[in-house]
């Protein structure tokens, strides 16, 4: 077991109704006046927005507000965030959403507090000292940023996506109903279920055998019970247990429980960026599935061991001695088990042009992983 | 599942040569006077006191110092440690030692805070509201204070012990170094190993079968990697990696994670405390393992399937379509498995007189449930 740092300050209130604390929460910090960041229409149609606006009203906290989060979140708009947190003098970012709206209030955050762009962040040309505090109130289980120290955002001019890593990116606090997420529907919600497995079994997945037992376990638990959940929901969207067991794993598999004391680079995760900033239609989790397969089907011999208790322990495969007949089974069953959510398993299913995969490949192989590095001193 | 609170602010430096990091990590956080707060010789004999009084001088921290906490630490020393915390205005404490430095550190971190003796925490007549920072390097791996919100203080006047839950007792910060634990002789190391089981199983055997297989799952992951974890080190008490499990299973399993959204009693718990406070010369993890085996035999009919899991997943037994039968097999192993650590399975071979279990029976259901439930307000 290497050494390793785990830091998880932020509070998590989970359940139902849990977000109509949100204003007492909010004034038991002591905060006057918030500034609100979401998506598109969506939390509104649902009426969460005029909820929360209540429970901010009723504790008498000021707010001002942002919408217009997209999918693979802009630096443009994180632009347009901090100018109206600086002028507004707003003292935390309540975001109301998935993890493109958390991504985004965290790069507000960050901004808020400098008289550079954030986008320095980003690219690890500088490191975060202060931030405003990020509350949020998640709609969809996946990204895990509700609890984790990452910041993924994509610059809009140049279409780079970069994710940076900082305790200061972890939130005060998140508010987590799973009812929140029925009504995310069935592709967002298969590519949610994508992105919580693929943050653990990237982490799993470390080089070697070493003896990592604890933390192996502890994410092959948490696999088993996100497989299981996953299927559930696809065939009853508001099955609770099965919505709370998403919830709670996307917070778990990225807030860096699964990855204690071990040494992992999240490659697929590298090269996905690649792909979604290139191709913006890209969800996150679909490139993610799409990729996978492939990875493991390049990787498995580094780290057969873990490949083999995936098979057994998650996927069901039945005992066979011929270990790599074993592991195969497991990688192909993983693969259908993401066909079977609707999810897409190779590049050319998302439309990726053959002729761009040289420059995904360069991307993932340098320039991603220069300002990975710098960001993580 | 059940709504919950998950609150883990704890940093963690976990792995080698950790401890070294102590001055700069205090004066990190800006502290300029200290309070060390530690048990009898072995800190002194192992060397661990000259390297962490080093640490402070380089960084110029000025500290004073409190040994002399025992095992089932002592409210009398507690207000010891509030006079003169007060007196030299420390403004916080570094516990060197294992759960019961801890448990004694936050008692005194609480007290040092309010004009009343810090034993109405434990008893619940008052609720702690402000306390000094504790900090933590964890010799012992037990009890999981150095995460956990517990604080377990015995009143050595009338003889009571009593443990309180809250987010104020969650220590600042805990440099987890395995190597510290190499020492440990094999009771102590064996009373750790049922402590760091029992904390999880005592979540993890929630009344009922409702489905918290998230959370069930890595319970499960937990104690399997603890069982295999004591079985060697039992053999190589300085074998690294299953030192390193058994420190941050120790960690896990009393910081909450294992009990996420079920509802628990700690019912072994609570009677143990009954008979550690009665009998000093009890340790907890062997008190436990005493208990255990009874409370189970009289309580597996409210629970079968977690139990059947516990006795398939855990402790290995072989498949049988009689239920009943694999439970009390599985429970029957777990016993073996105490004894095997060199562990007591019944009061009698603690030195418990039979007279005194009406006493113990009666505080545990009335006594310590009155504070139990005061103080988790």
């Amino acid at each position: 077991m290497k050494n390793f740092m785990y830091y998880t300050p932020t509070k998590v209130y989970f359940g139902k109704g849990e977000e109509l604390k949100v204003g007492k929460i909010i004034k038991e910090y002591g905060f006057k006046k918030i500034m609100l960041h979401y998506g598109k229409s969506s939390i509104k149609k649902s009426g969460l927005y005029d909820k929360v606006v209540k429970c901010l009203k009723d504790e008498e906290i000021e707010f001002v507000e942002l919408g217009g989060v997209e999918p693979n979140p802009k630096l443009s708009l994180v632009l347009k965030g901090v100018e109206l947190a600086k002028k507004e003098k707003v003292e935390m970012i309540l975001a109301i959403g998935g993890g493109s709206v958390l991504d985004s209030s965290k790069s507000i955050s960050a901004g808020a507090k400098v008289d550079f762009s954030p986008w320095k962040f980003s690219i690890g040309e500088e490191i975060v000292k202060d931030r405003l505090p990020v509350g949020s109130i998640l709609t969809i289980s996946a990204a895990g940023s509700d609890m984790s120290n990452s910041c993924v955002i994509t610059n809009d001019e140049t279409l780079e996506k970069r994710g940076f890593s900082s305790d200061f990116n972890r939130p005060l606090f998140s508010i987590l109903n799973p009812e929140l997420t029925y009504t995310v529907n069935p592709w967002q919600t298969a590519c949610g279920v994508v992105d919580i497995m693929m943050h653990t079994l990237e982490r799993y997945f470390s080089n070697g055998d070493e003896n990592e037992e604890l933390t192996d376990n502890l994410a092959l638990g948490l696999l088993k019970a996100v497989y299981d959940a996953g299927k559930v929901v696809m065939a009853d969207p508001t099955n609770y247990d099965a919505r709370a067991t998403l919830m709670w794993a996307n917070s778990l598999s990225h807030n860096g429980l699964t990855g204690c004391g071990k040494v992992y680079f999240m490659a697929v995760h590298q090269i996905e960026h690649e792909v979604s900033g290139m191709y913006d239609s890209v969800s996150h989790g679909a490139g993610l599935a799409a990729l996978w397969p492939q990875w493991a089907m390049n990787s498995y011999k580094a780290s057969p061991k873990r490949f083999l208790r995936l098979a057994y322990e998650v996927l069901g495969v039945d005992y066979t001695p011929d270990e790599e007949k074993a592991i195969i089974e497991g990688i192909s069953r993983l693969k259908a088990y993401f066909k079977s959510l609707g999810m897409p398993v190779t590049l050319r299913e998302l439309g990726v042009d053959k002729n761009s995969l040289p420059d995904i490949a360069w991307n993932a192989m340098f320039r991603a992983r220069e300002s990975y590095q710098i960001s993580s001193l």
